[in-house]
């Protein structure tokens, strides 16, 4: 595999520290030592090229090559091999990745993908027109009990938004336990789902999907998980840097039977570009949707690394479905067309506090969230938006 | 619970700025919005001081009141809380953290702690002079097959270092798989105990521990688990942050049944201060020791945050036993009196790639090392080190 590292370096040092990294990922010991011959020739990591950054004379780009071998086709060996010791070096980034086709065969990929999530919210409305942009909203806050959560998820499933998700702060608190809060939600999202049904409104034939936030050791999310196939519940909601990625590959993507959200949570002060952690190794890892903080909300990434997230996650990757980007974090209804001409259709707007703002209007705005969605789709989108694969 | 965060902020806008956070960490949604008043009341964030850093004008130390509650006592929803979203946002740092009561007992803490280590690898020698610090070293590189590693791994415990661990790259590859590689490292240090306990010398009642580093899913980790104790292997070694710290204390804390030494793998760019994770919170979470990278090697950690790390590993935590520290990163035999006179007795020094580069001398290597930690434990520490509780 070969991985890219930005060092904060002198260029005359940069072939030494490239060197020192290339020990670092891989043998983790003096290069000189190594008597095997096996491990000096296939083992130790090499540094392939040396670039630098334009207009920094104290940074370097550095290709290195890293054994496949050495990765044993796990997720957390991945991220230990990619950035398991680097990670304690501040002057190291990972910026880029590039793996064979061994490892991206190894590890599991969207089960679902952009296309399953269409399929499981079914038609917009009655009418045949393509469906665009998907929407989203978020349970929260944290401290009210199950059935006042359940009430939130009924009006925004009425109003027809698509994915109703447990803010990731829920996890199984007394307040609102995780059984008894998935059991009541679920039911609400359900009765909304029948209402729409039976009605002859343009949301007939529309299924909101919950998606709950899982979360604990291997015992409560196994737990968690029959739940979700014993009770239908249409989805889940997983934040793989807090529940570990081999934990996420294994039991979330391994049993989930729903289509997955990752979340960002502890994912963000990595110093692994967001574009390879949130976008490719979260889809790797199976990631079907992929929340991250877009511009000009709480947070600070840029605009071009929320397009280089959501080109990580839709582009061509292996032959691995794509995943949805979400972009989230403060997003309001005011927004809505701007980010569709960023985005393009195949994405999921997460707007949750803005709606939760309204008060007595929030079935209202959340409605109008809705039909924003759905008039862009109508009406086109911007030349310079992208549809993904 | 209450965390302080040093916030990159003009102090003009530091109150501002700390709430946003304490919004951030608890409800994630605007304050005004919530109707609920027991929300309001007890589960909002709240900032309980704002401090400027000395000498600094861009930066203050808000100390932020979190409700246990939302905590729900698992150790992934604690990361979470504290540093789940605000990861994302680059202009914060987690520097402190004081657990009340009832959330330092919902954690497990070390099941062993140092007073374990010691009864598990037994007297140095025969005399019955106190023991000073531990001896660690490390099997590399990474493609040598399991017997190439068994030798090293008879080498290293025929001289007397008390704990050898896998280089924590060691997973389960090809080249040695994990079932097969255990089974002839343990057979070897076994053998080497029995030798040593059949002999008449110093080493007599000397049992070295073998730590194989842990790694995988759910599913994998526990075949690893079953297989350390069917086959009595005395240690292991594993890495939170590549695990997930659900994982960590459910399967590896709860299962091991021998002492753990954390790996602070993909835990060093978190921007949570390394005394408070790879001190406190590992603590907390199970380890029995943990390793950190100490100044003057390959990693830039300062000589204050390193004696910080020790001292939140052994200093008062609730009821719980005492983490074991273990300075390495490219430490050599020619630094243990100095690292000694540092950290204090209650210690593991770890010297793994220095003894490897010895070659043909790396058994005399091994013993001068073993033989050093032991003459300073006679001769006395420094009055500067600290003897942990």
């Amino acid at each position: 595999m070969q991985v890219t590292y930005r060092m904060q370096v002198a260029a005359s040092q940069a072939q030494a520290r490239a060197q020192r990294l290339a020990v670092e990922q891989s043998i983790e010991m003096p290069a000189e030592a190594v008597r095997d011959p096996r491990v000096r020739a296939e083992i130790i990591g090499r540094v392939e090229s040396i670039t630098p950054v334009a207009g920094r004379n104290d940074q370097v780009d550095a290709v290195l090559s890293l054994a496949d071998e050495t990765v044993g086709g796990e997720a957390g060996q991945l991220m230990n091999m990619l950035f398991g010791n680097c990670s304690l070096q501040d002057d190291v980034e990972l910026i880029d990745l590039r793996l064979p086709p061994s490892l991206l065969t190894a590890l599991p990929g969207p089960r679902f993908g952009i296309e399953g999530w269409r399929a499981a919210i079914g038609p917009t409305g009655s009418n045949a027109a393509p469906r665009g942009a998907l929407t989203c909203s978020a349970l929260k806050p944290q401290g009210l009990p199950p059935d006042g959560l359940a009430r939130l998820a009924y009006l925004f499933a009425r109003a027809g938004i698509d994915v109703i998700k447990d803010d990731h702060g829920l996890a199984d608190q007394q307040t609102a336990p995780f059984a008894e809060r998935v059991a009541a939600v679920q039911r609400a999202v359900a009765r909304a789902n029948r209402e729409k049904a039976d009605s002859d409104s343009p949301l007939a034939g529309h299924r909101s999907l919950y998606a709950p936030s899982l979360n604990g050791g291997p015992a409560r999310l196994t737990a968690q998980l029959r739940q979700v196939r014993d009770e239908g519940v249409g989805a889940v909601l997983a934040c793989p840097m807090i529940l570990g990625v081999p934990s996420f590959v294994e039991l979330v993507r391994g049993q989930a039977g729903v289509p997955i959200i990752a979340h960002p949570a502890l994912a963000g002060a990595s110093r692994i570009a967001p574009p390879v952690l949130l976008g490719q190794l979260f889809r790797l890892f199976g990631a079907d949707a992929t929340i991250f903080p877009n511009w000009g909300g709480r947070f600070a990434y840029s605009r071009d690394c929320c397009l280089a997230i959501a080109q990580a996650a839709r582009g061509p990757l292996g032959t691995h479905a794509a995943t949805l980007p979400i972009p989230a974090g403060g997003m309001s209804v005011a927004r809505v067309g701007e980010m569709l001409d960023a985005f393009g259709p195949d994405t999921m707007l997460l707007i949750g506090g803005d709606l939760l703002a309204a008060g007595d209007a929030m079935a209202e705005r959340a409605a109008a969230f809705v039909a924003q969605v759905a008039a862009h789709a109508r009406h086109g989108f911007d030349t310079g938006a992208v549809r993904g694969t």
